[in-house]
């Protein structure tokens, strides 16, 4: 690959969504640059699959620590709150549940920015989804919409790419934009285009509670999104969720 | 004090803005809940002032540490840069400086907003300045307005108090709201208001590139920003800033 790619941040989680985000990414010829954050989450199984994920699409990936279980709040975050097993569809869509991580996506968002900035990258990727999700606020276009906004007043990319006058009245910067190729698809739409992309879903793990041996409970949310994101694509899910 | 009071979240670095916030918050009737960055930057002699200051107010802090030396980009959190000296006030009014941190208000905001939410706060306050300022993008009213914007729709207490349905259908969220009492006044009368308030700011430090001992540099913008802010004040500075 040329050393003239455009550089683009990408957030990896280790799930299949951010594994489908970066394989898009690089086909847009985007040299991509991978941030996850080991935020202390119960489900930490999935940052041995960030590594997995990038190296399998020879991206770099940076792992930053951020502790959310000195605020808690979460399922995610806090072993006083247990993750939902077993819930209905109807249950799965009908609200904000115990697993969102406040403000999680918003400081996520925040630290790729900066990591942006610092590599001269305009664009973002992040692999939120509006459709078969779990209710959290910070997956919403509208969240993502006002993110952008708030990254361009934010930094001296921004600033400067809106011409505001900045260090000796020049502009160097560009505006940030924050890419979210998956978030108007169906999870079997996913599933379906990063297979074509070639994505390797045997390295990905979505399970919010697995065991020590990281093998998915089969019962969360999460674990049962992604079983009906399987079926709806017609694809076997090749790793070990149950 | 009275546990009715509403608690709030102040972010509390160390300086004379921030300490000068939290006792306007206190004196606004709030039970104040600081949050301190362990960023790595080059004067973590501010977050021993942190504690010294929020004990000084009776009041809790967390410092939560994240790293952004991992990031850089920044002479504050980049050996590789060095902090600019003796800049003239026209070289200090001309742009963004080397010292800005690539998106670091947002993310210190991102954090404390999490706190805010598992706490149940709807107020956070910051100290950010647009008149005696670094020309810093994110000290800017139009950021702190738009972060305030997404905050909103990033957060389950943001989508519940819009009516936004939620878990149940129920609205128990509270609208966050930013607190930025200091953002249009001059560094003179941010002494002079938090003087009449008791702020102890011999306890603050604002030199970004402090001696080992923690004694101020007096050369850096932020040193030369906070002397004529004590001329302009009529107060003497108490600290060992030159």
């Amino acid at each position: 690959m040329g050393s003239d790619q455009p550089t683009a941040v990408v957030l990896l989680s280790g799930g299949l969504d951010s594994a489908t985000v970066l394989a898009i990414a690089r086909r847009d010829g985007f040299r991509c640059r991978c941030v996850s954050i080991d935020y202390g989450q119960r489900h930490r199984a999935e940052l041995e699959c960030a590594h997995a994920v990038a190296r399998s699409m020879e991206s770099d990936l940076t792992v930053l620590p951020l502790d959310l279980t000195r605020i808690g709040g979460s399922a995610l975050t806090s072993d006083a709150i247990d993750v939902p097993k077993g819930r209905s569809e109807h249950e799965i869509a009908g609200g904000i549940p115990s697993t969102y991580v406040p403000a999680r996506n918003l400081i996520m968002l925040s630290v790729a920015l900066a990591f942006a900035e610092v590599a001269g990258a305009a664009d973002l990727f992040v692999g939120v989804n509006a459709v078969d999700y779990s209710g959290y606020p910070d997956c919403r276009p509208e969240f993502i919409d006002s993110f952008e906004q708030t990254a361009n007043l934010a930094t001296r990319a921004g600033v400067e790419a809106g011409g505001v006058e900045a260090g000796g009245g020049q502009t160097q910067g560009k505006r940030i934009e924050i890419h979210t190729p998956l978030i108007e698809l169906t999870k079997g739409e996913i599933i379906r285009l990063g297979t074509e992309l070639g994505v390797d879903y045997a390295l990905t793990s979505s399970c919010y509670d697995p065991a020590e041996d990281g093998g998915a409970c089969g019962a969360c949310d999460s674990c049962q999104i992604r079983r009906a994101g399987f079926e709806g694509a017609g694809v076997p899910d090749p790793t070990r969720c149950a």
